[in-house]
């Protein structure tokens, strides 16, 4: 399974630190890659890319400007299309049908920033909530991510996963070292 | 068990939605209250007020200026001081303790803005990470309470927990209803 995320509506003033927030969990969460729509943004694809080349793994941003074009062509190349939104169906009860289809099918994670269009909506294959209250597409992502793989990326993040890094990080209860 | 949350080093112009974001998941998964340090930010606790009214539940935001008094007399009053930092040890190896002492006492977990300094690293009980890899603050807020309480904020987000709401989601599978 290829997991990608959709960022939508990217707007570079108001959104860069909580986009930057989503692409920075897409990747520790063991996504693929992030494509981002709405405006471009040369400083974000700077600093995802910066991130991955020092700590490490093949994580990818791309930017698209047609959003409604990359659905379709990733529906019709038979991506599972999942859509966070606090107004969809608790995604727990989802969630063994998902990782089933997901055997034989990548799943592309829908997030918006500013209002989703409707047609959204009616694209998805599913719209799914991460509780039903407004809080934030950043926790919703890392949430939904890491259930997805049955919490594999909170167990094994550091140590297995992000060849070629740079700069590792050696936990210690107090205090911090990199090298 | 009370959970509070402490954000520090707010700053107004640069944070405000990411505050906003960590402020949301603190009450979304079931935190009681949270405290910002840093700049003063007043707009930032109407919103988080509106939300709380509108929503329903009794969330609180406070402000407070001096992070290290904050800390210390929480401590001295038998808080468990659990700070979330990407340096620490791997959050899933201490919960069980943590969730253990937290029968008896309160919880108040740590969260930065800009550069933690090292005192917030010795004065708290535990630093934990979620993750080693850099990603966010709002997700690792998200995860962290979400286990620390079992999961149960993902089982019962809407349904059992925010009594005197206005606003409340009728999830559906496709489009969205509020009432």
């Amino acid at each position: 399974m290829k997991i990608s995320i959709l960022r939508l509506g990217h707007r570079k003033k108001r959104d860069v630190r909580v986009t930057t927030h989503c692409c920075l969990v897409a990747r520790a969460f063991f996504a693929n890659d992030v494509t981002f729509t709405g405006e471009f943004d040369e400083s974000l694809e700077k600093t995802i890319k910066s991130v991955s080349k020092n700590w490490g793994g093949k994580f990818k941003i791309k930017y698209e400007q047609n959003w409604k074009k990359f659905l379709l062509s990733r529906k019709k190349i038979g991506d599972l299309l999942v859509h966070l939104t606090m107004y969809g169906k608790n995604f727990l009860d989802s969630l063994p049908e998902i990782q089933k289809l997901s055997k034989k099918r990548n799943i592309l994670v829908i997030i918006g920033a500013e209002k989703v269009p409707g047609e959204v909506y009616r694209i998805s294959d599913f719209n799914l909530s991460v509780t039903n209250q407004p809080h934030s597409e950043v926790a919703a992502l890392a949430i939904f991510l890491n259930e997805l793989q049955s919490r594999s990326p909170l167990k094994n993040a550091a140590q297995t996963h992000f060849k070629s890094a740079k700069i590792k990080i050696i936990p210690g209860q107090k205090g911090s070292k990199t090298s």
